[in-house]
């Protein structure tokens, strides 16, 4: 699934720390970079091209949102790092796309970096996308690896000014950007809740043996979910309960909620697991059940000829003197004694329950 | 189980937050609110149809209990919102019935969300009905999915006069409703003990195959139980320590009552889930016992007769120097011959306790 | 082992909070209450019959023990909760038995609640009896289910006035009944150890299919005992805690001792519990090995004479022009073959051990 | 392993608490009590004879170290007591030989419990003796089981002044002991990786049916080595921890040093556990698949043979018009027949990989 | 893996506390120590023989890192303990090579430790190499069991002057060096993610029955990479939050970024883990689906041959009054009856999806 990128940690390995390396998938194309700035009053949008674009810290009395998408042009980083003071350490954290979500706090900004989830259009691959915010006095800046996001209906909620988002301050922008990532968690929760129901029918229906690599495989998922989530909750718990200037107590509520649902999440995949493993152990046992149940059948069959051929076989003895062999019914009487035989038999296994 | 409804998550997602949708089971008819008020000395009662319910906050010196019957009208939801001036993220908690049991102070009141559970009509399927609270200083507002509800016996209680209930505030109204509520659990809980002592007396006496499906379902149906009433526990803890002037000293007492109520619960239903593990190794140990003693009886039948029948074999040869073919009691010795290799391997195999 | 008993908690359902409902086994006969009063110096016991019985709270600078044998007659109960101004929720939990043990302190007392355990004459069953102490200045009331109980040395001990009981308060009797109890664990467990020792002992020597339900029975009953005995622990842990004027700092030290011997019995019931998964593993494995073996040979015989037969076989048939057959040694040769194939295949199924 | 010493836990039950009795295995022969004195420049050796033994607690300016081997007569044992002022239940506990290690501090002494473990000679059983000590201000009291102890290289270093013992407190002598207990430890634990090596490689290599037993065997060995190891861990943290009057700041370094050993130590048997684990898996595993191609192989013989026998049977049929039986080649086109089926049912299972 | 050398802690055992033992493998050839003496605008190195080696504490406003390759040589070791007041307890820990990593902070310095991990040339086994590192005010001291380090990067930076290393202090270079210890447990991890991969792919595509020993080892060895990094995580945290004038404020945030890398180590081994215990599950479930393929269809070859031989042993009879013998299609009767019966089991298998 992550095969080949988790390679290239290697490359940062023996350099000296801050040294701003792109650890991840290589992108493509030119970083796109985008700014929107407002208050209740006033919208301004530009779009830069990497190469050229400037950067300006201070916008006074607006919230400023810059948007990187992609992050495989390290220039282009340093000049933001260095447009507004941020730590090398910081950009280090952002260029690595194999980072836990965290949150961590510098002098004058803070840094909280997630996971962006999606399903990809086959409905088999789990899409992550490294996104990390660097939340400042005024400004909100967000790198993303790839272009494309979940931010639309925020960029058109400012646009268009619905909701309180215009009113308040980088904080909230901030929350409405996390929010959006969370509330797409739901949708990647869904997905898993409509495979782990159709695994369980499957198992009771028509289980075949690839059964066994499909409950492998959203195992493997799960707890790769659960290791891109699982970290989220300290993250927004330590931006709850930190005192810090940056967000402001009127936010803070908001960002209860979507600790709840941090929360909600984690024991969302939390029961899923659980359940894969209770579809595993089912399978394995219905599995046994429709072994046994096939042996049982076949055994009883060969029980059952068994003796008969041997009564025949008896006859079939070449030895001159037997009298029975020449009795006018024993023909007869040994039909009749192999069919009492195989009748008890059936009568016999019917009873212990056996057929 | 709760196969359809989980989906509708997804309505919400994008929306501004605060924003008001109803997720959950659609509701029928119209949304049904009454009130009840009453201190000491004074009682009275009212229902108001939805749409032209006007509500007022204050109720001087009595306790007044808003209950509020559907919630998939977002309007009525709305007034009675602003009337009480209530939150927005309150209000988007009260609409969202997958929401954990929780308790969330705001500046004047507080939330308190639960989860009601029943088993159906049949006794297969667990019913869950989400209950929110709002408990303000002399109100207490219950928001609830369907009409019909576990509070019947305090409505009398109070119309009666019966107990304390008309003396206190509405702190110990809130008490007495959630008390009905886990109390209820108890109920819930004995219907699984008896499901899983029947289980187990099933998986002795005569099991069979759809005893898996059973204890999945039940496993199932225990990790659904143990999701819904265990955050309440915190939840009712918090109400205990925090320093709240909603809930006066007196009260608490009462909730440290609840409080470990929901601890007993919460053990019952760890042990049940115990218990139903062991019910399904149980199966799975009896079901291969008794798989093993079939085949063994199978399979030492034919051991017996595949040597015999390699006997009769031998002399149904047609050499022509046979001299045991023309001894006068050859064929009779051939039975003896089979005889005791029959009895002897009878014999060997009670030995070994093998039959 | 609780089957019926449990069902009864749906009395109190609906009823109003505090009101007094027996919960558990109906007791028979009429509820006993005695009592001893004594110092050092003086010792007076009484008995009463429950219907005329007075209760008077003051007993100055003496230690007055009441003791009362059954509760099912809620009206004594309710009696002596009056003489003694009684909470009624602590009332109420005297009167459940179905209560974890817990520690719960009120103004002027505290209610200290926990199980005698015993196993029944023929060894099979654990006898559960809740017993409920509350505690005051200079008095202690204890509440069983019904009469016998394991204080009878205490009992001995005041009288005779051995030890330091005499000369101690209410908090040192409260210690010592609850030692009584928390030492009659012990024996309990050693039932325990030795059964689980029987048990291993079976398993490698004579295991047949009882086994099972034997070692089921064991677990669920390490399971009670643990949900019986594990909140002991922490509410004589709140009893050394808390500040608390009933408790003097002397007796505390005492109170640690029942706690270091809790935290050992604890330790003992995880232990056995591991043992008896232990045990079932290898019992499993064992049956597995056993069973192996079995097929292993039967499948060997069979093995063995198929080829044999079908040897035999090829001479039973009737081709005109078999040169074989007419041999003179023919018969003789076949002999041969078989038994060179015999001997072959057993030599080669030593060699590959298999047998 | 321990099975009869365990019972005699039930001759304390109804005794007043503080009474003195003896549990445990019942020693030979009087306890022996010997002392050493010594500071830096002064060194006096005595060994009293129980029974005549007087102890004098003061020992002004030096450090006296009183060891007691044997703890089953009580007397001597009280006689200590009553001269040092120990609390009966100090001496209760040191009694008591099934205790957990603890540590517990009294007004002027602290009481230290730990285990003293090693390996028979054979290397089949753990021995467990129980080492209590009392350290005082300026004198410590130990007590054994039996005689014979890990102290000898101590006592060598106070006679022979090696080391800084006798420049240091009653504190520092404690932590010399229990280091010397501490550090056997680990003799015990590399007998146990030696056990669990062989045991693997007796798994990959020959395994049989014993090999079961011996893994059930180290299983429970560990399990009691970590209850006698891992309450050490927190008593000795609480020594370090508590403020103390009694261990000096400058020995509480050593005391964390021993910590780190626990801890380790702890470590070491949780991961041996892990590895027994391992191999009992393992075993099964391997026991499954050897069996599985047994019984492969057995039934391949079989497969192939019953259909040639079926063959052979056709021509064995006495039907009078039957003219493969008159053909001149009759009898070797039934061979090539089935010669024909041998090899192709060989090729197949070869392809198919079963063979 | 560690067979030999773990035996060796027994030659401590009886030893005097502090006493200078190396324990560990007996490293080969003279102990080298080399020192780095810079600041911002000076480097002096410098390489001593063990032997003639004169150490001087003092480097004023320098920083010197002194390189310890070799602790065989206990005398070397004392020499450098002596030079700058090292506390004997420290040094025994250093001279243990089986410490689980730690930080303890003595007054003057503190000590963190710490294992270097790689992966041996044939890509088998872990090597693992323990690092002390003593951090004074000005100077660092680093202890290696043997020459050859991953440091060479981090001397190639101070000898270039790359980086901020010149213009820092000894604590910065100390993390330094922790830094690429745990960037090469990357390295390590990536190396067993490629290998639990190819693990994976083996057990889909061509399982033998080496799997199991091959998985075993890798459990082994991720437990012995857990074991020496879990307790850097606490060590690195307890430098960070304890008060400590040796770490400077600045150098924190650095050591805060070691400590995600190691939580993220942490979490991968725990997630690998998991991944091999998936494998093993995965292994066994295959193993038994594919077993019991081969053996159904050998059972159903036999099921379907021995009624056909029955059917061929009823003529073989030679009873003189057969009339179907006399028939003239008798033979083919017989014929067609077989391959009726053939079809009909097979056609009768199929439909039951047994084959």
């Amino acid at each position: 699934m992550m095969k080949k990128s988790e390679n290239k940690i290697s490359r940062k390995i023996g350099s000296i720390p801050g040294t701003l390396i792109h650890i991840g998938k290589k992108g493509k194309g030119n970083v796109k970079v985008s700014s929107i700035c407002y208050n209740e009053s006033h919208l301004e949008e530009k779009v830069f091209d990497a190469n050229e674009a400037e950067f300006d810290a201070n916008s006074n009395n607006q919230v400023k949102w810059i948007n990187v998408d992609g992050i495989h042009q390290v220039n282009t980083i340093d000049q933001i790092g260095q447009a507004y003071h941020l730590h090398p350490l910081l950009l280090e954290d952002v260029l690595n796309t194999y980072h836990r979500p965290k949150v961590e706090s510098f002098d004058k900004y803070l840094l909280f970096t997630l996971k962006m989830l999606g399903i990809d259009a086959v409905g088999k691959h789990i899409i992550s996308e490294q996104v990390s915010f660097v939340l400042g006095k005024n400004y909100l800046i967000s790198f993303q690896e790839r272009e494309g996001d979940l931010f639309e209906p925020i960029r058109d909620r400012i646009r268009s000014s619905k909701g309180k988002i215009r009113k308040k301050g980088a904080d909230y922008l901030l929350y409405s950007l996390i929010d959006a990532v969370v509330d797409n968690y739901f949708l990647v929760m869904e997905h898993f809740s409509e495979k782990t129901e159709n695994l369980e029918e499957e198992v009771f229906e028509n289980p075949d043996e690839k059964i066994l690599k499909k409950i492998h495989t959203v195992k493997k998922q799960l707890a790769h979910l659960r290791k891109s989530i699982y970290p989220l909750r300290e993250a927004i718990s330590s931006i709850i309960k930190e005192e810090n200037t940056l967000v402001i107590n009127d936010t803070n509520k908001y960002f209860r909620d979507i600790y709840d649902h941090t929360i909600h999440i984690i024991e969302n995949i939390e029961s899923q697991r659980d359940v894969v493993s209770g579809i595993k152990d089912l399978y394995s046992s219905e599995q046994s059940n429709r072994m046994n149940n096939i042996m049982k059948v076949l055994t009883i069959i060969a029980t059952i000829f068994i003796p008969l051929t041997f009564v025949a076989g008896i006859y079939g003895m070449n030895f001159e003197n037997m009298p029975e062999l020449k009795w006018e019914y024993g023909y007869l009487t040994v039909w009749l004694l192999m069919l009492t035989l195989f009748v008890g038999m059936i009568y016999y296994f019917k009873k212990k329950r056996w057929l």
